[in-house]
Formats: C-alpha cells, sequence, structure tokens
C-alpha cells in the first residue's frame, strides 16, 4: 500500500559482563528499520560512562561506524524512530538521556501518549521547561518530579497519569528497564541467551543476535533486569487490552511474532478470508501481489481460491529515497521506476490485485494503469483489511480523514477512481475472525472506537 | 545466488526536436541500474555543444541532479558500468568522448572484446597512448584510425577487427549510432516513441519512457538515426549467433524481453523443468525461493510439482552497500541482517529451496542454516541452471575456476557442504529445451566450448 | 600563540518589520567566527512561528543554506560555540529553545557560571531535569522555575542566583532581551540602524550589517527591545566589575571595539610597552610576529623601538582542519606545512620574534627552528602578556596548570626550551598602564585573584 | 588584488630506496597549493606497479587519505591544477598516466603550449584520440609518435615541436624526468636530500621536505634521476630565456626563490621603486597593505618612504569559497565578510594602500569605501606592477581585454572609479630596474610583445 506513518521500535541490552553492546543494538535497530527510517540512536554504558550515539538518517550510515569500534559494555538501548514532517528534528531523535534526582536515565519509546499535551501544561505550570515535542520527555520529566524514592515507587506513580500507548526500554542507574503499557497497544518481547537480558518490539531483533527463547512482556508489565538478574512488577490496568491490528495488517515484519501472533500466518489467513468472501462471486485467472505489502496475502489468497499466484509486478531494488523529483509528471514516471508490470503474467488475463490496506488510493491508480498497460483484461482489487476511516491517537501516522479515500468514496466508488473493475475490502469481523480472537484489538482506525480520547495536539507520534 | 558480476547497459536517445535527453537518460539508465552499480554517466548534445556527466557510483546519487535542470537536447547516449575490482578507476566510467579526425564521437559498451589485449599491442606499436583499460577506448582508436573517410565505411573497418561481444550506444555527429555484434552476444532494443528512437539493452527501459512499439536489433545490425531518419546495415557474421544464457538465468530484469523471449517466462519454464526433473522421486511439502533470485523459477517449480509456493524467506529492504563489516563473524551477522527465515513456513516441513545457480556456495551454506533454525525438516536445494564450471571471455565476470564450487564437488557433495538434504541441477540439455530453441545460445560457461579463444588479459568486462 | 580555547559568541536581531533576520544573522556570526568553530545556530520568529538550525560545524556549512532562502521574521538570535572535547555534542549546541511557563524562551550564552554545578545539583533536587552540560540549559530552568510573573521580575529573580560570566542574547515572546552580566566579564554591544536594534560581543560582527551608531551594554544591564521600542533596567552589582583581560589580549577581532578599547591600539600599546621594557637593554635587527596573533604587538614593538618591521613568517591560507596527521614526526611536518620562515628576512639578523602570550611554548620551539634554520644569528621571543599560570572559571579554556609553561619554568628556562637567545613577558602592571585602567580588569589567569570561586566540574565554557 | 588565474604546479621524487613518496608529494603539493585549487593528483611506483590518487579539489581533501596509508616507492610526481571555467572537469586532472610504445609514462604539467591548437590539429588528422583539452595529453601523443627509440631522442623530437611554456614532471619507467622549457617561462627547481632527488615548482615544497642545498634548472634543460643517477642534457633554444614576471609580481609564495630571486626581496624592492616614483610629491599618514597581496610591498614602501606601515585591513581567516552568495547585494555583503577595515589605524589619516596589480578594479573599489567608512582621510592606491592590458598564452589566465580597467581608464579615471584619491602604477622599466635585469623577462601581458604567437584557442592553461 502507499507507505503509511510507521511509529518507532526499541531495543534494548543487559548483560551479566562487559562485551560490544553497541554493535549488538545496531544489529537489532537494523532489524527494526521497518519501523521507523528518520533517525535513529543508541546509548551505553561504558567503564561507568554513558555514552550515545545518534542522528537524523537510518540505522546503517548513523550508527555503522559503530561496528568497528571496541566499547565494553554491560548495558544499553536503542530507538528508531519515524515522525511527522513537524516533529522530525534532530533534537526529538531518542534515546533521550538525562541526569535527575533519580540519577542518570536514558529512554526510548514506542507508541503515542493520548494525554500528552495536558500532562506537559500541567508540568509547565509546575515550572518544568520542553526542548522538543517527543512523549519521551514528558515521560521524564513526571519520573524526575515524582516524590517516590524507589524506581518501583516513582515509575509507578509517573506511568500511572499516562493514557494511550507506551512501549519503553530504558536505562536507569545499572538497570535495562522495559516497560508495556496496560493497554498493551504496541508489542515489546524478552528473549534469554548467553546470560544476557534482549527486549525489543518485535521478536526478528532478537532473531538478529541468533536464537533464543522469548516470551512477550504482559500489558502493564515493567521487567527489570540488573546485576541481581530479572524481575517484573505490574502495573494497574484501567481498560482490557487493545493490542493494535495494524501491527499484523502492515507495520511488523513477516517473520517476527508480535501478540503472540504469527505475522506472517496473520497475514496468510487475512487472504483466505478474503477469499472466502470471494467465493463463487469472481471469475478470475491469477493473483498479483502489490510487492511487497501484498505478498502474503495474495499466497492465502490464491491457495484458498485454487488459482495461480505470479509476480505480475516488480520492484525496482534501487529506488530509495536518493533522488527528488519536482514536478508532477516526474512523479509520475517514478512511479514507473519502482514498479513494473510483466506482461507475460498479466496479458490478456484477469487479475485479482491483493494489498495490505488503502489509504488514498493514488498508488493503487497507478498500478492499475501499470496492469492494463500490460494487457491485462480485468483487475480486481482486494485489500486484505477493513476501510481505514479514522485516526489514530497511539502511533500510528494516519493522513486527515478528508485524504481517506473510504471517507469519500464507496468500493464501488474507488474501483472506479481507481481504474479497477472491482474493489473489495476485508470486513473487520472477518478480519477478527481469522485472527481467533474477536477481543483484545483496537480497531480505532477502523471503527472510530477509540479506547482513549485524545487530548489537544496529542497526534504527535514516536 | 550469489552476486554474480554483473556486465554492463548502454541507453541512447535520438529526437528530431530539442527535449530533455539527459532526463529521459537517467529514467533509461536508472531501469537499467541491475546491469551495473559501480559507476555509471551520460553524454548530450545541447546547442551544438556535447555535455557529460560521469563518476563512481549509482545512477540516483550521481546522475540524479540532472532531474531538476533543463537540457535541450537532441541527442545523447548513456551507459551504466559493472567492473571487477582492478578496473573500476573514474577514468574507465562511461561513455568515453573524444575528438578525432572522425569529429566527435561518444561511445558506450556492453561486453567485453575477448581479442582486446592483441589488438591493443598493434595499437600501440602505431603510436596509440592507452589512458584506460575500458574496450571502449580500444574501439574509438580503431575507428580514428580507419582510413575510411564515410561512417558506414569507418565502422566496419573498425568493428571487423573485433572479436567477443559489443552491443554499442555511440554519438557521432548529429547521429546515435546503435551496434550489435555479429554474434549477439548482448542484447540490445530499439523502440520508437513521438518520432524520438531510444535504444537500450533491454526492453525495461524503454518501459521507462511509457508504452512503445520495439524491436531488437538483429546480431552484426548497424543502427544510425539522425536528421534524415533511421536506416540500418549488418556487418559480416564470422559465427552463428550466440546470446549469453546467463541473461535469461539471471542478469536480464523479470519485466525485460531479451533474445525475443520474455524473461519471466523462460524463468517459470526453467523452473517446471526442475519440477519435471523430480517427478515421482521427491515428496516435500513446501517451495520456497530465495529473494528474489529464485522468485519466479520457484514459481514454476511450485506450479508443475503441484506444491504450495510460499515466502519462508524474506529479505530486507534497508540491507545495501552502506556499511562494512570487518570480521568474519560480524559478516555471518550480516547475512542474517540480510535474509532471514520465516518459521511459520518451514517449521516442520520438507523445504524445496529454489534459487537461479549456484557460484561458491557460501550464501547458500549460510540460508540452508537459517531454514534449518526456523525448524525445517528437511531442504533440498534445487538451481534453476547448470553447474557453473568455466570463465567468460564476453562479459560476465565468473570467479576463478577453483572457487566455483562445481569444480571441487558433485550434487552430493554440495548437499552436504551447504547442509542440505539434496542438491539438483538443471542440464544444460534441458534448459535449452525449456527455451524451445537447441541452438543459437553461448553456455560455454556450462560447457566450456568458447566460441572465441580468449586473448591475454581478456577478462576485463564492461 | 597556540590556539587556546576560545569561547563563544553571541548575536541578535530585533526589526520593526519582517526582513531577513536569518541571513542577517549568518552574516553577524560569521563575523564571530573567531569566538568559536565547534558548533553554531541561529533561532528565528517567522510568522509567528519559531524555527531554527544548528549543527557542529561552522557558520559557512551548517548556516549557509539560509542565504538563499526567503524567511521575513522580525526577531532572532544566534550562537557560535567552542567547546572542550567531551562537552561538544550536538545536544549542546546553541540556541536553546524551550517551552515553559513564561511561554517560548530561546537563549544563548557567552561564558561560564561559576557556581553552575551547585545549581545544578539544587534544581535537580526539585525534580529539574538536564539533557545537555550547557549553562543555557541551567538559566532556562531558573526562569522557568521563578515565580514572578514579569519579565523582569523573573529575569531578576533567575540572574541574581548566578555567579561568573554570562552575556546573553534571548528570544522572549516578541522580545529580543540582551544581558550583560554585573561584572562585565564579557564584552557586549547594541547598534541601531534603520530601526532595527542589533546586539552582539563585538562591534566586528554590527559592521558585517553596515555601519550603525552603537554602545557596549553597561555591567548588569538587561537591554529589552520589542513593538514598544528600547529599554533597560540593570541587575545588582555584588562586585565591582571584572572585564576579561584575555578579550583585548587575544580573543576579539582587532577591528571590533571591546569595554570600550579598540583591540588593535590597545595591542599596539602592549607591543610599545614591551619595546620600552627592552629599551637600553637588546641590540636586535628586526621584528618578526608570529602571523596573526602577534601581528599588532609587531608594529608596536618596532616602531617604539625604532627597528624595522618585516614578514619574516608567512603562514598558509590553505592550512584548515582538513587532514589529520597521525604520528607525531607527521605533526612536525604539520607544523612546517602551516608556517613557513622567509630566509630573505632572517637570515644573518637578530631577530625579535613577537607573540600575544605563552601556553605549552611547543609551538614556540618549532618557529624558533624555522627562524634559525632560515639563517637568523639570534632569536628574542617577547610575550605582549604576563606568565599565564592559573585557570579560568568565566569562560577561557586553559590548560591545566601543570601544562603551562610558566608553571615550569622562568623566562631564563623558557628561553632555553624553546631554542631562544632569551624570552621576555609583560609584566601586568604594565600591561594595565597602557590600558591606562588598572582597575576593572579579570587578570585571574595571570595573578590568581578569581573574582568568584570556582564550584565543582565549573569549568565548562560556553 | 583580485585573484587572478594562478596556473598549476608540479612535483616529483626519485629515491635510491623504497619510502613513502605518496606522503612527501602530498606535503610537497600542499605548500603548492596556491598555485592551483581546482584539482589534484599524485601517481606513483609501488612493487613495480603504478598508481594513483587525483580528483577534482584541494589538497588536504583529495589526498589527505595517504597520510594515514604505507606505500614503500621510489618514484611519484604531483600536480595541482588552476583551469578556467570550461575545460575543469576531472578527466583533465593531471597526472595523466598511460601505455604507449614508449612504455607506462605519468606526466604533470604546469605551462600552456601556445601553438597546441595547430599541434592537435595534425595529430587528429594523423588517427590520434583526444579525451580532454590538457596540453599534457598533447605531449604525450607527440611521444608515442616519435619514431626516435631511446629517452633522450623521443624526447627532443617530441619538444622540439612545442611553443611556449611548459615545466614538466614526467615519471617513465624507472626515471623521474624534468624538463624546462628553452624560454624558462615557468620557473623549476631539484634539491637532494638523503640521495633522493626532488623537483618542484618553487623551492617552498622543497623546505617543506626539509633543509636541503637545490639549484634552478636551466632554461631547456632536462634531468633524468634513476637507479643510475642524475644526468641532464638541453634542448635546443629559439629564443633567449622569458621568464614569466608574474611569478615575482604576485604568483609565487613570498618564502621561495624563483629564478634566482627571492620573491621577499623582489617584492620589497617594488614597494621602494613606487615610493621612489611619490617621493616629494604625496603627503600621506600611514601604509596599509591590502592583505595579503600588498604586504610585502608596503613594507618596502613604508621603508623608504618613512612612513608608518599598519594592518589598517584585516582579512578574515574562515572566508573561503564554502558558501555562495547568490545576488549582487549579498556579493557587496561578502566582500564586507571578508576584508574589514580598521578604524583605529586610518580615521582621520592620509592612507597609501598598497597592492600588487590591477585587474578589473571591482574589489579596489569596495575596499576604498571600507576604508573612506572608517574614517580614512584621502586613499591614495598605488600598484607594485606596471598597467595590465594584454592577454598571456603561456599559462596565466587574464580575462578578457576589455574587462582589464587599465585598457578604459588612465590612473586619474582609475582614482575617480574606485573612489581614490590618487592611483599610480609602477611603470615597466622600473619595475626591471627594481630587480636588476632588464632582460630575460616576459612582461607581454604589460607591453603586448608576446615571444610566441597564440595559436586559435591557445589560450587553455594549465
Amino acid at each position: 500500500m502507499e507507505s503509511l506513518g510507521h511509529h518507532c521500535g526499541v531495543a534494548g541490552v543487559r548483560a551479566p559482563e562487559p562485551r560490544n553492546v553497541p554493535e549488538t543494538l545496531f544489529y537489532m535497530l537494523f532489524s527494526l528499520q521497518h519501523r521507523g527510517q528518520e533517525s535513529c540512536g543508541v546509548s551505553w554504558e561504558e567503564g561507568g560512562a554513558w555514552n550515545g550515539r545518534k542522528d537524523l538518517g537510518m540505522v546503517a550510515p548513523v550508527l555503522g561506524s559503530l561496528l568497528g569500534e571496541s566499547h565494553p559494555s554491560r548495558l544499553g538501548i536503542g530507538h528508531v524512530r519515524y515522525s511527522t514532517a513537524g516533529g522530525g528534528g534532530v533534537q526529538n531523535a531518542q534515546p533521550l538521556v538525562i541526569e535527575c534526582n533519580k540519577g542518570r536515565v536514558a529512554l526510548a519509546h514506542n507508541g503515542n501518549i493520548s494525554n500528552g499535551a495536558l500532562l506537559r501544561r500541567r508540568l509547565t505550570g509546575e515550572g518544568s521547561i520542553f526542548q522538543g515535542s517527543a512523549d519521551s520527555e514528558l515521560i521524564l520529566h513526571l519520573i524526575s518530579r515524582s516524590r517516590q524514592e524507589g524506581r518501583e515507587g516513582f515509575l509507578r506513580e509517573a506511568l500511572n497519569t499516562l493514557e494511550g500507548a507506551y512501549s519503553l526500554a530504558m536505562m536507569h542507574e545499572d538497570a535495562l528497564v522495559a516497560i508495556r503499557d496496560p493497554s498493551g497497544f504496541r508489542p515489546l518481547y524478552v528473549g534469554k541467551k548467553g546470560g544476557a537480558t534482549y527486549v525489543a518490539s518485535e521478536t526478528c531483533a532478537l532473531h538478529a543476535v541468533g536464537p533464543m527463547p522469548y516470551r512477550e512482556l504482559r500489558p502493564g508489565e515493567v521487567l527489570v533486569a540488573d546485576s541481581e538478574g530479572e524481575r517484573s512488577f505490574f502495573l494497574e490496568p484501567r481498560l482490557p487490552p487493545r493490542r493494535c491490528i495494524f501491527e499484523l495488517i502492515y507495520f511488523a515484519r513477516p517473520d517476527s511474532e508480535v501478540f503472540g501472533q504469527s505475522v506472517h500466518a496473520a497475514r496468510t489467513r487475512f487472504g483466505e478470508a478474503l477469499a472466502d468472501q470471494d467465493s463463487g462471486r469472481l471469475a478470475a485467472d491469477v493473483v498479483v501481489p502489490v510487492p511487497d505489502s501484498g505478498n502474503i496475502a495474495a499466497i492465502g489468497y490464491a491457495r484458498r481460491a485454487g488459482l495461480p499466484f505470479d509476480f505480475g509486478l516488480a520492484r525496482s531494488h534501487y529506488a530509495g529515497r536518493s533522488f527528488i523529483l519536482p514536478t508532477k509528471g516526474q512523479r509520475e514516471l517514478a512511479a514507473r521506476l519502482k514498479l513494473h508490470a510483466v506482461p507475460e503474467v498479466v496479458a490478456g488475463k484477469r487479475v485479482v490485485m491483493i494489498d495490505d490496506s488503502l489509504v488514498r488510493g493514488t498508488t493503487s491508480r497507478i498500478i492499475v494503469n501499470l496492469l492494463r498497460e500490460a494487457g491485462a483484461k480485468e483487475v480486481h482489487l482486494r485489500l486484505a483489511a477493513p476501510e481505514l476511516k479514522w485516526p489514530c491517537y497511539y502511533g500510528i501516522d494516519i493522513p486527515d480523514r478528508d485524504q481517506l479515500i473510504s471517507n469519500r468514496l464507496d468500493p464501488e466508488g474507488i474501483a472506479r477512481e481507481v481504474g479497477a473493475d472491482s474493489a473489495r475490502f476485508l470486513p473487520q469481523d472477518r478480519l477478527l475472525a481469522a485472527l481467533g480472537d474477536r477481543d483484545g484489538y483496537c480497531c480505532a482506525c477502523f471503527d472510530g472506537r477509540h479506547p482513549f480520547p485524545p487530548a489537544a495536539g496529542g497526534k504527535e507520534g514516536a
């Protein structure tokens, strides 16, 4: 689909003896790169001091120099960040590192605090200053302001004021602290290997270190790993869990497990459910995924429908962000450079074109046109998700409502606009049925039932 | 498969009236980027003068600045270059542009002149100087040395001394000249749109301009496009055509046509032929391609074998060349960063792992190991090409013979070395049968039957 | 002399109507580049929003892109920063911009708060968090913490707790605020042109805007320029003024006025005083300055002594920081690349070699050797300052005491160590007499009489 | 003065045993940086192979990486290049390295071949091809074309066809060859240290290696240094020597010797001659040089006239090429950023402002204005050279005749245009008298008496 604002990813390591923790964090963050490409950073302990490196840019250019260096360290955290245009300055790059009356604290945050603007006003009223717009800074102020002295005490006091989504990796003194909000919006996993503790947003970042046993942190869990080992305590839940359904639809990497689900398996089942819906109602010759977002759902669709799956669209490996195309005509050409239709696969065929979801519809229009140019006889657009209609206050950057095609048009209208012969979505009940878990997911971007109300200015993601 | 030295790609434009030819060449070269990533360049006419831009690096960074600029031009050519380590200086970047007694000439070359070293010795004996090692410089000297005055005359005289592979895009005075060697080793296509002539190594570069009618230049054809239109003459053939089979196996982009064949169709048939060979002899659960080189053959295999195709290996979109991993242990980790196995697909399964061909076998060993770690019960390696055993003197950079795994081990030995349960190649006769054309291909890298003998030092590709 | 840690420079603009304030700040900061080369930045109002740009690096590369852009603005401040090795991260680049209960505040600081560490401990005890080590962050916390609501009130409350040196440029709401500490350690000037107010550390930054009337802020003065014009109030003095003598000796640019003195005139008089001291005691042939630090004192010396002044040492214009020389032998060669002796001037001569001051003595040793190689018969080293023996707590980065050559050796010992025939300093009383003002200067780096005691960790400059 | 197109500089080393020749060449070229800033390069022998590095840019960024590397080598040459706008591509960067029937040859050239266009036409007629516009390529063709086999033979044959200026550093087989044209237009020195031979355009590049005995090559001398030692032969002179007077006026570094003259001494005498001319005719208070081009002549003038010398103009150390100012108003500001007048020195004074020469006059106008703004009562412009009126065909890039202010205005008119109270030049006979050598100099840019006629297109410098 069209690129939807990813949120962020976090990682952390606590080892019993010094090893090259920044290098390990490099590998983990590299595996989480799909969760944020705007900035990245790491902080780590080394010989008692805390060091850090962070900047705008991707993991390889910003942190690659760490690979040739020696940094014996027991503790470190890292972050990849996506951010909306306005909030993407280097001052918001994470981890944030501060000195306060609780000692040194470093923090990396994935999620969005929906009552953040309200809390900021309260804190500035009490004399706090804010240098950036990241929720991390807000959380650090709350920690510093707490009158509780012990770590469990001040974390409980600080975090209980928060509403919304937060998966956190934190350094405090000699401890790695991993925190998942009580609603469990964002995933957070912990693994163990060679005596060390590893935490990461997705299991693929643990695989990058090597095979290891792992488990998901429970909603509300605060895991502390320090020289005395690991232990957990739990924040009070205020609502039942609300896992973000978009992690399974789009964000997470297919080889990851999130929310206890194989991402690959979930997407295959979404594709199967789409095929069931078309069963007996659509005659077609070939199933073609939009690469790579529609790949797995297309496998599921083709298998269930008994239709051939084929690579009717190819994607250039070399089309990155490295050049900018100033005019509209050039942008049309740019789409041509990034995707190409394969005549051999689609010429004279009735094509089922599978994507994961639909945002503005502009890219779909271009792709349908490419398929037509390559000779497709019919093009049927199928989306492995419901119609996207609402904003998210918990970390996903969805365009304004009036830019969402499903707020303007019904499926028939969408088919007309993108030039397809038909268009069909996967309804929310079928989606959840395919997961075998009708509760416990936040589907607010589809149904508008937001578990926490937004605060003014609360859309800023992390 | 492991990266094999791509050769090069060429493009050219001749328009009846001034338009932004360098911008068009950018789009065309961008689409040929898979044929060479070391350097690239364009030359173009503008207001009677000839301009150029070339450097080490890929198309987007080196030539992207052209997109914002205005360059009214009627004529231009471009080049992407792969080169072996030693010969990769910027002085070998193409097009080469010279002044000589035939006027100004710009030249871009794809292929390798197998008697190049011999011709160089002859030319220096006559007083010529060589600034680089590219065959283009050699060809330009031959043109300058010719006593024939007319363009057809001096081209015939110069080119008739060459042995080996050359597809050329050339500017001479106000003409675009496109030349394909009499053996037709490398592809070269010409298309027509809006009164302009476009030439390119593959049809995908013509698609980048937009839909247009096109045809392949015939072996030995010299096409001239100038203000008086297009016309062709033909060089004398010395041998029957010898199209490079590796263009279809690996080099060309799947949405291209080369040698009159759909690349996608050819690779699908190679996969089907592989499946026929296993028919009744192999029990398996799932067909998994090595992304992306094995994708299409895996589709063909799965379909013919009646087995499910699935994405059991995923590839990171962010693993480019931008960081360097100094130690061997880090390189192991690097492979982990670039590819990941999907447990959902392979755990407990008998996996057929499809790749296009096998060079050294080192990457295959790592991939098999990833599949085993993810729980695969059996792994059967299938290669959609014969065993690679010989060097190429016509433009493909194949490692030394003793590094080719098929010169050291038979398929059973290979299976043992990479950790697979079995390994099997597609024999040359089945490969050619799948193409429906048993003649007209050069298979020297498989069978050692080289159409032209190598000259000393003649391995340098372009 | 050897490079001594410069401190920082500040600039600010308040215009009655929108104009390109960031561009003007570029010119002003460019003129203050000699006061800090590690990082720089600007903040400015534009259409009600506040924008900024800052990074590690010099003014031209970091801020040069501002010159081609349009930024209609009424208000802006800027900063150039020198910092010691440890504290030079981009997080300390200024201006710092915050949101707090006083509204938005941007701050740029030149100086050093000598009780900074103590104040930080107090503030963290009250719940404040610190992201960096710059004094600016400290001052902003004090402003935010103040219970006074009006600008004059909270500034008085915040600033009265500070000890040490601070010249500040500040944006608050629609006002430019310029503040000079009650001791007047660092210079700060204000000028008026075309209805706009300009503030800067030195007058040379005002000249960069064009000729304008200007005056120095008085110690303790707080100048506010907003839509209602300019007005000042004054902080309580706690000590008599203590202007930094090193501004006149070394830091300020010769065409500037600081502390009401022409820098060029002051240095000329220092040279004359040196000559008076040698009068009748030294026979010499030529006066040669160490370029460019000794240039002006050498003019004064030569004129008073009646000796010829000549360029016996030349300096390469191309020796920047752009290459790094790893070994000691290479560093010797590097000095040779940066300075060269002119045989024509010094061969067979008794040379008076003039520099502004002496820190470690290592560069002087190399220069004396260059003069000897070029044939100098005698070399007499003269320093236009007293012997440097003590640290500075107010913004100058002086090496540790045991690295200062004057703590190890007397002038005779110094002459021996650097290879000179004699070495002589300008005593503090003669220095002050040359200024015609024996009071009102801080000479603590010479005499150890520090007006404010250092706090632990208080050496960090800004 | 305003920047006049420098030409180029060459260097070479031949050592009896392997040492780090590329590093030594770095130091030598760094010292010749003032002779060319557009591109630079080195070639060197290492273990029998020839390596090289060259690119657009200055010595430190382009070649600085050599300093950390090990390159045992016996032989190498280097080049710094200035070039006119059109001819500055990287393909013209030197040294040029070729293979030909004389073996491998590398060449670096300083000067300009005035019959170059004619020779090119002859060579292309015979089948040679030209990839660039540098005279080096031309000379290499002539060498390759020679039927003489021995080195002396083919060099004599090749060089005898050349007219104009050439100082060459060349590698051929294991020999360093240094060549100065029979007219001796450009300087070329050879030194000996530690058994090794060093050649360079100016002695300052020999000083960069360390003190050593040296001598100037005689006009027409060809020096060969190889494993058998050093020996020379001489080309036939066709005209008496014609040393370029501008080397002494402007190009060469003050600590260099060129043409057997101390550059510093020559410029001092030019200043004295200027003062003699004003003697009794001009009442003034202070002599101020335009930094740094007027520095030394101002010393001579002040001393002879009995007037004080002072730094009334200061130059920013930070004003390099790193930012570009798009509009005219910004260029005015740029001049302000680069130079500043010191009121203390010039206010209320009658100033003699000394520069080395006058080209277009635009910068002088800005400087005079700065002096007036700073309070100068009178400004008298004095130039230590005759009026510049003619082009140069031997390597100096002088603007078109109609841009030279002395072709438009007499000294009175010039004074009016730049805003000075008077303007006066040093006539050619006084200039030559100051050198004590009225013959042997080329003054064609002043008197139009060119020793060799220009060939069409012959202005290209090197």
